[in-house]
């Protein structure tokens, strides 16, 4: 990167967010992105963790998701608010900033609605690179919202999915996703109900958006051998599985203190045996022991993979033409002369003080 | 404020925070900005309060400031480095945003290097309109760094302070500060030691930097009467007066469960008696109650100051010409279909996907 004014920090918009996906290609941007989320999950000891930061309000809740490397900082704003969509706004909106530790200074701000989506997708895939039977090619897809087709394109790129069952209880939904992935070369079926869509399917992903608990999968629909990529349920209240499929499950989570919480294994009891994700990855402990096992990956998303995702995009700006500059920082030439910086302003302005 | 659209986010650069505190006048400013703070205090138990989430590492901190009032969100990004100014840079720096709570959509960008610089002098003025004695015009400022200044018109417009005593341990900062201040009409001495500064002065603001316990006050300086307005000792392991001074004194904190950690209250024992600022304002509890009394606001900031001037600054957007709009959200036509705003994107771009 070029030398820049110590004022000014770049800021990826979502104009510019979209525009550099396009520019590297959907697949590949969450093929390297998976990358950045793995390296990051095989240094996890190295990492500051604390659980979200939760503002909750009847209708929903702000979240901050603070993390650190030790020599780089990251956090995300999002929030989670399900009676949006009937008004014409995004459930999830989101945006996030790096800086660097040894100096607090900001090195990114970028707009993470859409990199919260593509990095979700990318986690479930690292998961289920891990966790699904080798030869996994059907995935059913339940919930077909605004996540689905990221979770498709990701599980095709990393896995090689090329199957899909697709399910929702507004069929509209499905059709959206289906003619969004036309040109991606999978093979499409739309289902009439949840059954349909997960028989004989390799993986099956929950990604509905209730503010409840639901039972989107019953026991007697999972299968042996099945992985279950669970990323719906993601707040306390808010789970999608019936809890006598975690019992058959072998489960892996992100942060076992975040997940207990708002996870689907909030439904069990708190010693309940989960095994974390980056030790599978680390190479310290197994993923997938057999081909029978039920695998379940209770996603809730976490701080770690938003810095993964902001350190990816990041590495991108050297492309020069996908973001703007912001005046964010305070930079007088004297740092004891805040005050005066202001008197210049004036001065420059013409202003009276 | 008119009609926008969704994914537009108003942003309050440096550059045009600057030229709002310009066009309104930098006493106004404060007078205004401190009616904020007193509104906001006067109704805390109306707020979401929690300690700031802090990450702290060998050089500085790294800290997120939360708040709500039930009906908007706040917080505040901010930095301490103390090594910064030796290499240029601002030992704080800061951003912070508004958002809505019922749908989580934010309403406010804004930078809060300066605005920070303003709220702590306009929250120190307000206590001081409290604590110290009435008819007090004399203030000696101990540390003439980058918040001196902004203390000096607080005080001024809110207090009607006209006599200063400056001291720094290096004299250029007390002449920037005088040259600073030199068109507010202040009577103003630059001193040779802590001493002659706090000699008779009414009100002692004590705004040093170093990250370090120290004692930029010690007991027998200070007298009957006084009001000490403590602003530098603001983190653990950092503190400017002597703990025999605050024996002797009657103690005003902010938010008690953080200043025990970072104000120079951490001295005492986790039961010393002090009294929050708040139920002074709320008129609860009285502030001063003898003309001999030492008082000492421990001041080390708290969100609801940082919340208080970002909803300050927000009325100010009307005025339409001190803000920027930025693509911060991603606003696709259907909620549920994010995944096709990207094809929609490349398709106005002519990239391939």
């Amino acid at each position: 990167m070029t030398h820049r004014a110590l004022n000014i920090v770049p800021f990826v918009s979502v104009h510019n967010m979209m525009r550099l996906v396009n520019a590297v290609g959907i697949e590949r941007f969450l093929t390297e992105l998976a990358d950045f989320v793995e390296a990051d999950f095989r240094r996890w000891p190295e990492f500051d963790k604390t659980p979200r930061v939760a503002s909750h309000s009847v209708d929903g809740v702000i979240e901050l998701m603070p993390t650190s490397d030790g020599t780089t900082y990251g956090f995300k704003y999002v929030n989670g608010h399900p009676k949006n969509m009937r008004e014409g706004r995004q459930t999830v909106t989101a945006f996030g900033l790096l800086a660097e530790v040894g100096n607090g200074y900001p090195q990114l701000l970028c707009e993470m609605t859409i990199l919260t989506a593509l990095r979700t997708a990318a986690t479930s895939a690292v998961a289920a690179r891990h966790l699904a039977r080798p030869g996994s090619r059907t995935m059913a897809i339940i919930g077909n919202g605004a996540q689905s087709e990221f979770q498709a394109v990701a599980f095709k790129a990393l896995l090689g999915i090329d199957r899909l069952r697709l399910f929702d209880i507004d069929r509209w939904a499905s059709e959206k996703c289906a003619a969004n992935l036309a040109r991606y070369g999978f093979h499409i079926e739309i289902c009439g109900g949840v059954a349909e869509a997960v028989e004989g399917a390799d993986i099956v992903t929950t990604v509905t958006a209730d503010k409840q608990n639901a039972t989107i999968l019953t026991d007697n629909l999972v299968g042996a051998g099945q992985h279950i990529n669970a990323v719906g349920g993601d707040c306390p209240g808010k789970t999608e599985l019936h809890a006598d499929i975690l019992r058959r499950s072998d489960i892996f989570v992100e942060y076992p203190p975040q997940t207990r919480i708002e996870g689907e294994v909030q439904q069990l009891a708190p010693d309940h045996p989960v095994t974390e994700l980056w030790r599978v990855i680390a190479g310290e402990v197994p993923g997938r022991r057999s081909v029978d096992e039920i695998t379940l990956f209770d996603s809730v998303g976490f701080a770690t993979e938003d810095f993964s995702a902001l350190r990816y995009v990041h590495t991108k700006l050297t492309l020069g033409d996908f973001h703007e500059e912001i005046d964010l920082l305070a930079d007088p030439d004297e740092p004891r002369d805040l005050f005066g910086m202001l008197h210049r302003a004036a001065a420059r302005e013409g202003a009276q003080l």
